[in-house]
Protein backbone atom coordinates (compact mmCIF):
# COMPACT_ATOMS: atom_id res chain seq x y z
CA UNK A 1 0.00 0.00 0.00
CA UNK A 2 1.01 3.53 -1.02
CA UNK A 3 -0.26 7.03 -0.56
CA UNK A 4 -0.19 9.93 -2.91
CA UNK A 5 0.21 13.66 -1.99
CA UNK A 6 -0.48 15.84 -4.62
CA UNK A 7 0.97 19.38 -4.28
CA UNK A 8 0.24 22.62 -5.99
CA UNK A 9 0.82 26.30 -5.94
CA UNK A 10 1.04 29.65 -7.08
CA UNK A 11 4.88 30.09 -8.25
CA UNK A 12 6.40 33.06 -10.24
CA UNK A 13 9.40 31.01 -11.51
CA UNK A 14 11.97 29.90 -12.00
CA UNK A 15 11.34 27.19 -14.58
CA UNK A 16 12.88 24.57 -16.62
CA UNK A 17 16.62 24.42 -16.64
CA UNK A 18 16.62 27.06 -13.97
CA UNK A 19 14.29 25.78 -11.58
CA UNK A 20 16.24 22.85 -11.84
CA UNK A 21 19.50 24.86 -10.84
CA UNK A 22 17.77 26.04 -7.73
CA UNK A 23 16.11 23.25 -6.45
CA UNK A 24 18.55 20.61 -6.95
CA UNK A 25 19.91 21.04 -3.26
CA UNK A 26 16.31 20.81 -2.23
CA UNK A 27 15.28 17.57 -3.95
CA UNK A 28 18.62 15.95 -2.45
CA UNK A 29 17.75 17.01 0.83
CA UNK A 30 13.74 15.63 -0.23
CA UNK A 31 15.21 12.01 -0.46
CA UNK A 32 16.04 12.04 3.26
CA UNK A 33 12.27 12.48 4.18
CA UNK A 34 10.61 9.72 5.71
CA UNK A 35 8.73 6.73 3.99
CA UNK A 36 9.23 9.09 0.59
CA UNK A 37 9.23 6.71 -2.53
CA UNK A 38 9.43 8.93 -5.27
CA UNK A 39 8.40 12.49 -5.98
CA UNK A 40 7.66 13.96 -9.14
CA UNK A 41 8.14 17.52 -10.26
CA UNK A 42 5.55 19.71 -11.84
CA UNK A 43 5.82 23.31 -13.43
CA UNK A 44 3.30 25.02 -15.62
CA UNK A 45 5.15 28.36 -16.84
CA UNK A 46 2.04 29.62 -18.33
CA UNK A 47 -0.14 29.56 -15.63
CA UNK A 48 2.35 30.37 -12.89
CA UNK A 49 2.09 27.53 -11.10
CA UNK A 50 4.28 24.16 -9.68
CA UNK A 51 4.02 21.63 -7.44
CA UNK A 52 4.98 17.88 -7.18
CA UNK A 53 3.56 14.44 -6.95
CA UNK A 54 4.75 12.46 -4.64
CA UNK A 55 4.71 8.65 -3.24
CA UNK A 56 5.21 7.36 0.17
CA UNK A 57 4.78 4.62 1.80
CA UNK A 58 2.31 5.59 4.87
CA UNK A 59 -0.67 8.03 5.48
CA UNK A 60 1.27 9.62 8.65
CA UNK A 61 4.49 10.14 6.54
CA UNK A 62 2.62 12.02 3.36
CA UNK A 63 0.90 14.25 6.54
CA UNK A 64 4.09 15.03 8.11
CA UNK A 65 5.65 15.73 4.82
CA UNK A 66 2.94 18.42 4.39
CA UNK A 67 2.56 19.73 7.48
CA UNK A 68 6.56 20.40 7.24
CA UNK A 69 6.43 21.35 2.91
CA UNK A 70 3.39 23.69 4.18
CA UNK A 71 5.37 26.18 6.31
CA UNK A 72 8.79 25.65 4.37
CA UNK A 73 6.68 27.31 1.18
CA UNK A 74 5.25 29.33 3.53
CA UNK A 75 8.46 30.67 4.47
CA UNK A 76 9.06 31.51 0.71
CA UNK A 77 6.43 33.73 0.74
CA UNK A 78 3.58 30.79 -1.00
CA UNK A 79 0.17 31.12 0.76
CA UNK A 80 -2.67 29.90 -1.47
CA UNK A 81 -1.30 25.89 -1.30
CA UNK A 82 -3.60 23.15 -2.37
CA UNK A 83 -2.51 19.74 -0.99
CA UNK A 84 -4.36 16.44 -0.95
CA UNK A 85 -3.57 12.64 0.14
CA UNK A 86 -5.16 9.63 -1.28
CA UNK A 87 -4.76 5.83 -1.06
CA UNK A 88 -3.38 4.78 -4.46
CA UNK A 89 -5.76 1.32 -5.45
CA UNK A 90 -3.06 -0.86 -5.98
CA UNK A 91 -4.22 -3.30 -8.31
CA UNK A 92 -5.92 -0.66 -10.93
CA UNK A 93 -2.98 0.83 -10.98
CA UNK A 94 -1.22 -2.21 -12.27
CA UNK A 95 -3.93 -2.52 -14.46
CA UNK A 96 -2.52 0.94 -15.94
CA UNK A 97 1.32 0.51 -15.32
CA UNK A 98 1.77 3.07 -12.39
CA UNK A 99 4.97 2.73 -10.86
CA UNK A 100 4.30 2.69 -7.02
CA UNK A 101 7.64 1.76 -5.95
CA UNK B 1 8.91 15.23 -21.80
CA UNK B 2 6.33 14.21 -19.88
CA UNK B 3 3.09 15.74 -18.82
CA UNK B 4 1.03 15.04 -15.32
CA UNK B 5 -3.28 15.37 -15.23
CA UNK B 6 -4.01 15.36 -11.66
CA UNK B 7 -7.81 14.72 -11.15
CA UNK B 8 -9.93 14.82 -8.29
CA UNK B 9 -13.50 14.63 -7.67
CA UNK B 10 -16.59 13.66 -5.12
CA UNK B 11 -17.20 9.74 -4.74
CA UNK B 12 -19.34 8.17 -2.17
CA UNK B 13 -17.91 4.81 -3.61
CA UNK B 14 -17.23 1.63 -4.19
CA UNK B 15 -13.63 1.56 -2.79
CA UNK B 16 -10.98 0.00 -2.54
CA UNK B 17 -11.29 -4.05 -3.58
CA UNK B 18 -15.16 -2.77 -4.29
CA UNK B 19 -13.72 -0.16 -6.73
CA UNK B 20 -11.29 -2.74 -8.38
CA UNK B 21 -14.37 -4.38 -9.33
CA UNK B 22 -16.20 -1.90 -10.54
CA UNK B 23 -13.77 -0.11 -12.51
CA UNK B 24 -11.46 -2.95 -14.22
CA UNK B 25 -12.82 -2.98 -17.60
CA UNK B 26 -12.71 1.31 -17.41
CA UNK B 27 -8.93 0.64 -16.31
CA UNK B 28 -8.35 -1.51 -19.79
CA UNK B 29 -10.15 0.59 -22.08
CA UNK B 30 -7.38 3.57 -20.51
CA UNK B 31 -4.68 1.71 -21.74
CA UNK B 32 -5.87 2.67 -25.27
CA UNK B 33 -5.91 6.05 -24.86
CA UNK B 34 -3.41 8.32 -27.05
CA UNK B 35 -0.24 9.35 -25.03
CA UNK B 36 -1.21 7.81 -22.46
CA UNK B 37 1.86 6.29 -20.56
CA UNK B 38 0.49 5.26 -16.77
CA UNK B 39 -2.22 6.37 -14.42
CA UNK B 40 -1.93 5.99 -10.59
CA UNK B 41 -5.83 5.35 -9.08
CA UNK B 42 -6.34 7.59 -6.28
CA UNK B 43 -9.35 6.60 -3.60
CA UNK B 44 -10.06 8.44 -0.12
CA UNK B 45 -12.63 6.94 1.79
CA UNK B 46 -12.93 8.83 4.62
CA UNK B 47 -12.84 12.47 2.52
CA UNK B 48 -15.10 10.85 -0.11
CA UNK B 49 -12.96 11.54 -3.10
CA UNK B 50 -11.26 9.84 -5.52
CA UNK B 51 -9.12 10.62 -8.59
CA UNK B 52 -6.13 9.55 -10.74
CA UNK B 53 -2.91 11.09 -11.46
CA UNK B 54 -1.56 10.42 -15.18
CA UNK B 55 1.16 10.76 -17.48
CA UNK B 56 1.31 11.78 -20.90
CA UNK B 57 3.90 11.48 -23.52
CA UNK B 58 2.37 15.33 -24.46
CA UNK B 59 0.36 18.26 -23.21
CA UNK B 60 -2.39 17.74 -26.06
CA UNK B 61 -3.21 14.13 -25.22
CA UNK B 62 -3.55 15.31 -21.46
CA UNK B 63 -6.05 17.86 -22.98
CA UNK B 64 -7.67 15.70 -24.87
CA UNK B 65 -7.80 12.90 -22.55
CA UNK B 66 -9.33 15.77 -19.58
CA UNK B 67 -11.92 16.92 -21.99
CA UNK B 68 -13.39 13.63 -22.23
CA UNK B 69 -12.85 11.86 -18.88
CA UNK B 70 -15.04 15.26 -17.46
CA UNK B 71 -17.45 14.69 -20.40
CA UNK B 72 -17.73 10.87 -19.07
CA UNK B 73 -17.63 11.79 -15.14
CA UNK B 74 -20.67 14.41 -15.86
CA UNK B 75 -22.59 10.97 -17.38
CA UNK B 76 -21.94 9.70 -14.21
CA UNK B 77 -23.23 12.47 -12.09
CA UNK B 78 -19.80 13.81 -10.57
CA UNK B 79 -19.48 17.85 -11.55
CA UNK B 80 -17.47 19.19 -9.37
CA UNK B 81 -13.76 18.06 -11.34
CA UNK B 82 -10.52 19.27 -10.24
CA UNK B 83 -7.94 18.68 -12.65
CA UNK B 84 -4.55 20.43 -13.88
CA UNK B 85 -1.42 19.44 -16.30
CA UNK B 86 1.39 20.02 -15.52
CA UNK B 87 5.15 19.45 -17.24
CA UNK B 88 7.38 17.29 -15.14
CA UNK B 89 10.39 18.66 -14.28
CA UNK B 90 12.75 15.60 -16.08
CA UNK B 91 16.32 16.33 -14.20
CA UNK B 92 14.73 17.32 -10.36
CA UNK B 93 12.26 14.39 -11.22
CA UNK B 94 15.06 11.94 -11.76
CA UNK B 95 16.84 13.08 -8.44
CA UNK B 96 13.93 12.34 -6.54
CA UNK B 97 13.51 9.07 -8.49
CA UNK B 98 10.48 9.63 -10.17
CA UNK B 99 9.16 7.41 -12.82
CA UNK B 100 8.67 9.14 -16.13
CA UNK B 101 8.13 5.76 -18.20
Amino acid sequence: MAYILQVDFKHEGPFGEEMVAAFSDLAKSINEEKGLIWKIWTENEETKEAGGIYLFEMKEDAEIYLDMHTKRLESFGVTNVNAKIFKANDALTAINHGKLK
